[in-house]
This record gives C-alpha cells, sequence and structure tokens, in this order.
C-alpha cells in the first residue's frame, strides 16, 4: 500500500518532509574497484579492456573484434520486423524535428563603444555513448541520447554496449544505424567508460560521456568526470501525476503503473483533490498489477515508494510540486496550463487527459533523459545544449581600450594583481 | 625557463603531451575530513557552523551574528573610494548588459498533427555563492557569479564569504552592494557548503551553489552535487597567446604575467611563429618579473609550466589551439578572425592586438568564470543558462494521442514494457 498524505492534515508537513527525503537507491560502494579498473584500462589499454571483458562478460574479445563491424550494425536494422523498424524511425524523425528547435545561435554585436562582443557555439568533437545491456537495453535510449549529439554536430559517435555472452540486443543496433551511428564497440562497465576517457590503441578517446549505466558505470563516469565531461546521473525514474476526479481512475493508474514497473526504486505518486477518486485509482491498480508482465517490479515500486498526496483543492498543488520536483510530471484536469504555469520545477511535463507520459518517452520528441530526484529544481533534460560549448568572444580596438581600461586598471590596483593593470597600461602608454 | 617545443621537431608530438598531461595542482586528499563536516552540519546546524567557524577561521560567532546586517552591507558600498566604487559600478553595468542577452527563449509550438510541444525555462529559486576569503577574496568574482543569477530571475541569493579573525574585504560587500545581494554570512570552507546545500535553523537551504574555493570547498561541493548543484570545478588559470612577429614583445609579455601571477600553478603559453620575437617577449618577461610585487608567483609559474610553441606558420596554430583548450585564448595577429574560425576549443577568445585578457576578467561584459585544465572541449563559461533549467512541455487531444500511439505501443511491447504500452493504449481502446 503506498503512503496517503493528507495535505490539510496536521502531520503533513513532517510526513511530506519524510517522503522527500526518503532514499530509494542504495549505490553500492564500488569506487575502489572502479578505480582500479580504470588505471589498469589507462596502463594496458585494450588488453586490459579485452580481459576485463573475458572475466565480467564472459565475452572473449580480441583487437580486432572489439569493434563491431559495420555491416552486422546495418544488418540488425534490416532485420528487424517492419512495424518495429517503422515505429523507431518514427520516434527517430519526431525526436530529430524536436531536438532541431534547440540549436543555440551565436551572438556577435557591437556595444555603444564599438567594442565587439559574442558568443560563439560549436560542438563538441567527440562523444562517447554508453548504452546498458540486458534487459535495460533500450533502442529508445539509443534514439534519446545520439539524436542530440547528432543536431549538435557533434563529428564522432563512439557507442559502447556490453554483450554478456555475446548477446546483444538487435534493436539497439537498429536504432543506432538510424541513428547514424557505426561506431560501436562490444564492452561494458567501467572498462569501457576507462576506454572512452583515455582512448586505447583500438579505441580513440572522446570529450564527453552520455547515457546511463549501473553503479560500476555511474562511479567511473563520476571518477573521469575532468578529463571528460559527463551527462547527469540518472536515478530511478519518477512521476507525480495531478488529477481531479473527472479522470478515468483506470488510465490514470495506468500512468502510475508505467513508472513503477521500470523499477523497484521508481515513485509514482498522485495528487488529487479527491479522495474517493484516489481509493478508484488504487483499486484499479491493485487490478492492473495482476496482469503486468512486470508486476512484481511494479508491486514493489508501488508499495515502498507510492504516494497518493490528498489537497483540500487543485489549487494546493503547485508548491507541493515544486517540492517534489518530478522528473515526469502529469497534469490531468480540465485546464492544466493553468495549473503548469505556477509549477516551476519539473523535468517534462504532459498536459491534459490525452497525454500519458509514455508518448513522451517515446514519440512525443522531447528527450527521455531527465532530471531524477528532485534535481529538476537545478536542472534540465538532455538536450542539444549538453553537446555544444560556448566560447565568449572580446575584440576590441586602441579606442575601445581607451574606454575600458582605466576601469580595468583600477579593479585590478584594488585586487593587488599588478601585472593584469600592467597589461592594460603597457598599450596605453599609462 | 619555460620549456620551448618547435612543432617542426621530430620531438614534438611527445613533448607537446607531456605539456599537455602534466599535472599542475596536486588537490590533497581532503575528503573524509569534508565528510565529517558536512555530517556534522547536517546534525548540528547553526552550532557545528558556528563551532568549525570559531576552530578554522578564529571568529566567534552565535546564530544572532552569523547574518552580516545588511546595514554594513550598505555600509562598505559607501565606503568605497569613488574612483573603486565607478569602476565596479561600470563594471557591473557591462556585464549586466552582455549577460541580458543570453537569457533563454520559451519555444512552444504545434507540430504538422496538432501536438503541442514546448520548451519553457524558469529560474533557479535560489542558489548560494561561495566567495573566498583572504588574498583571493575578489570584488569582481561577485559580480562574475552574481549578475548571471540575478539576470536569470533567481529570486534569492546567499553569499558566505569566511572572514578570518573578523576580517572581511569591504570591496567585496562593496560588490554585493552593487548586485543587490544583501544575505551575507560571515562563514566559508565545507561548513558553509553544508549550511547551503542542506540548510540550519538561521540558513534556508539553496538549490544550486557557485563560486570558486580551496580545496576543501572544492570536495564539499563535489559531495553535496546531487542535494544541490554547482559549477564547474574552477582549476589554476590559463592562457594560450598566438602572437605573430609584428607585436610589442613588451604587450605580449605584460599578458603571459597577467596570467602567471595568479597562481604558481598558472600556466602561460606562447604559440607564434617567430623564434626571434620569442626570444624578444621572454627577455621582456624577465625584466618585467623584476618589478612585481607578485613577482614571485609569477616567476614559479612561467619557470614551471610557461611554455613556447614555435610553429613554422600560423597556419598550424588551430589544431594546437584546441588540443590546448585554453581557458583564455588571445589571437594577436593582423587578422584574428580567420585564425579563430578554425578553433573551437577555448573558454574565451580575445582577439586582436588591442585586447589584453585581462579586459575580459574586469569589463569586457562577457563572464571570468571559465573552464579550465582542457575542460573547454566540453564545458562554457558562467552564464544565465547556469541559473535556469528547462522543463520539456507536451500537449495532446484524443486525435494526436491516436496519431502518436501505435508507434509508442509498438515501441514498449519490444522493450518489453508492458504498463507503457496499456497507459497508451487504454486510452485508444485498444
Amino acid at each position: 500500500m503506498p503512503v496517503r498524505l493528507d495535505a490539510a492534515a496536521a502531520d503533513f508537513e513532517p510526513r511530506f518532509r519524510a517522503l522527500l527525503a526518503a532514499k530509494r537507491e542504495v549505490s553500492p560502494d564500488v569506487d575502489a574497484t572502479v578505480r582500479d579498473i580504470l588505471a589498469e584500462v589507462r596502463r594496458r589499454g585494450d588488453a586490459a579492456v579485452i580481459d576485463y571483458t573475458k572475466r565480467f562478460d564472459a565475452l572473449e574479445l580480441t583487437p580486432e573484434t572489439l569493434r563491431m563491424p559495420p555491416e552486422a550494425i546495418a544488418e540488425a536494422h534490416a532485420a528487424t520486423p517492419p512495424a518495429t523498424r517503422e515505429a523507431l524511425e518514427f520516434a527517430h524523425r519526431r525526436i530529430l524535428a524536436h531536438h532541431e528547435r534547440q540549436r543555440p545561435k551565436d551572438d556577435t554585436y557591437a556595444d555603444a563603444l564599438g567594442a565587439v562582443l559574442g558568443s560563439r557555439w560549436t560542438a563538441i568533437e567527440s562523444v562517447g555513448l554508453y548504452v546498458p545491456g540486458g534487459a535495460a537495453s533500450y533502442p529508445s535510449s539509443v534514439l534519446m541520447n545520439a539524436v542530440p549529439a547528432k543536431v549538435a554536430g557533434v563529428e564522432r559517435i563512439a557507442m559502447v554496449v556490453p554483450a554478456r555472452a555475446g548477446e546483444l540486443n538487435p534493436l539497439v543496433l537498429a536504432a543506432a544505424h538510424i541513428a547514424g551511428i557505426d561506431e560501436i564497440y562490444r564492452i561494458g562497465g567501467a572498462q569501457a567508460v576507462a576506454a572512452l576517457a583515455y582512448g586505447t590503441e583500438r579505441i580513440a578517446p572522446v570529450a564527453k560521456i552520455v547515457g546511463p549505466g549501473n553503479a560500476y558505470v555511474a562511479a567511473a563516469k563520476r571518477q573521469v568526470f575532468g578529463t571528460v565531461g559527463i551527462d547527469l546521473i540518472a536515478g530511478p525514474s519518477e512521476v507525480l501525476v495531478i488529477a481531479d476526479g473527472a479522470n478515468d481512475p483506470t488510465w490514470i493508474a495506468a500512468d502510475l503503473l508505467a513508472q513503477a514497473e521500470h523499477d523497484a526504486a521508481a515513485q509514482s505518486i498522485l495528487l488529487t483533490d479527491d479522495a474517493a477518486f484516489a481509493d478508484r485509482v488504487e483499486a484499479a491498480v491493485e487490478a492492473q498489477l495482476l496482469a503486468l508482465a512486470r508486476g512484481e517490479t511494479a508491486r514493489a515500486s508501488w508499495r515502498d515508494f507510492g504516494a497518493i498526496i490528498l489537497v483540500p483543492s487543485l489549487d494546493h498543488a503547485p508548491p507541493i510540486a515544486d517540492r517534489i520536483a518530478a522528473e515526469h510530471l502529469e497534469i490531468a484536469t480540465e485546464d492544466p496550463d493553468a495549473l503548469f504555469a505556477r509549477i516551476r520545477n519539473a523535468g517534462a511535463a504532459f498536459l491534459g487527459r490525452h497525454t500519458p507520459e509514455v508518448i513522451g518517452d517515446y514519440v512525443g520528441g522531447s528527450n527521455h533523459v531527465l532530471p531524477t530526484a528532485r534535481s529538476a529544481r537545478f536542472s534540465s533534460g538532455l538536450s542539444v545544449l549538453d553537446f555544444v560549448k560556448r566560447t565568449s568572444v572580446l575584440k576590441l580596438g586602441a579606442e575601445q581600450l581607451r574606454a575600458l581600461g582605466p576601469a580595468a586598471i583600477e579593479i585590478a590596483r584594488v585586487e593587488g594583481l599588478d601585472a593584469h593593470a600592467r597589461s592594460v597600461a603597457i598599450r596605453l602608454n599609462l
């Protein structure tokens, strides 16, 4: 049974705080192991990667077979059943169209003094894309990580995906083909992250590594951060559904379960102003759980981390939603825009009764890599901006330097930075 | 003596690699100490902060005196000598004007199917600004960190600055006043980072912490990352000056020293096609070092980390500059734009003979918080974007859901996510 909180009750604040503070995921401390793996790959290159892949993935590779033959990628795509291939290509087109709008624009201008200032954006040269193996090897994630990099203009995307005992999800290869990736290595874990960060004989290093992974991958990404850039460290998935009593409770139950089936540590929260509706949703969840392939996972998530929050009216929802700062926010009400305008913290918002969050996972067009664990308070989902960087530009003539120089010299002086002052003064004969 | 590399020499590649790989900074391992401090502040709040401040900063505070009286901030501003105050206000206006152009725009549109997609930007609610004490307590840094947050619309900026034995740089307070900050706590170190991240009785927690600090502060920021957002971890400063032989060698020498005086671990690199010019610059550096207040620091930096790279022609500069990926890039040539167009990795670029990097430190208008240690390959300087976050928005009607639903169901099916498929299918009566 999920917890039930009543915003009008005296004990709401402490209980809500406890809900927010609940640790849903205990990461095993693998830092020391990962440190060793990184050092070994750095020292021994491909040989170390091959050794670890044999040990952890039961896969025998050689320097020649680390990389998957590009033909095999095209073949996996060709062998994909047409309905699936068309769905992935449809998703790809929509993700592409949305991300095309995110490309930042350069801005160069002269100010009133004639000084030229600018912001120039360029693509990151090369990016490593980590794709998990096994059950969490999702073709949709390949598209979501690869498309913004491609749109940004990243010239080289190197994908790594572990192939336990040689097994690889062919749909992951099909998605890579659709996204235009042909450099794929059959490696995973911290050793793959190390190979991407430091480079080996066969694998050129990249400038940034993105993509989800297990505790070893996450720890490795944290440790190589600085040598390369990394994306956000994704935690278990979450949804907050704000719904009035006019919804079909089976629809809302289905949305809560779509989140819960991801992971026993996922979190589904219903916020409503209608206690009877909440009861109906709960009953519908129980009924739907019975027929679910991943029912056990979803049941554990709903039982351990699910929550129902009752409010006197939905007018009380925005401050609560902002404190939850959910990865996914569904607003299933008559006028969702009005409520959404009053909420600032959410990774992605899904407005109206006909916008289940799942559409955003696949074919909406926006990215499904989103900030979890309340980090929507300060961060954003993956976008083209994660694959570009900005150089600020300044260009002065002698006249502009004369206009700006004295103030710079004065600040340098009071900051005790002599040589700073001189580098300006020497040009002004001061 | 700085190293001298010749791009045309047989040993260039290994020597250049060694230059790039040189570790300029050894961070002491303070992780365990910092972990204890964070835990104590989390447990005991203000009392712990006050204890640590007494121990580390020799300053006796009470819960009532943790925060600086707002009047004291205004008084420090009023007491600032007019020339200094005007210089800081001039800098503030220019930084403000440049950053105003960085505010990202919301983007909402309907696609061909009638699905409404959007990207909505909102300001981070509250930000903590760390300002170092002692010699590195720079008023310019207060402006550079505070202005983009203000422009973004951050409602609350809480500044912390250690006041060793009660001493505070009044110009830091003056700069805070100019930037519109009136919430300042006289605390520093890991304890201040903990107070901002977790909150105490007197200090409300923030959503993101920015600003430079020592090894304890950097370690604390890394450890609280996730609970709050953090900015980039700044390393020692760097400049790459690309200069032809037509420059005044004393100007270029002054620019190299302006970087070197920051820190013995700072790095100044001259890249030129003119060996005789390089000799003249080196001689000018030696001459100017004699008259420098921070001569010892600058000398150590130039000796240990300075470098001169000779190229057969400046046409060879771009690939070398991209591998260096300098925080600051000066291009002092006749046609700097042409060269700059071929370089992609740099935090900030300063074009032409009359644009010393120092202008950008203070009054150019762009930000002086920039990526160091080659991280310009994958990251950008501080900007308004660091103080906002994006929520993606999707809104469908029944018709759009019918158009998008089948592909989503197909992908959910092949990914083995039953409940995902159902959350769409149940709305389509499938």
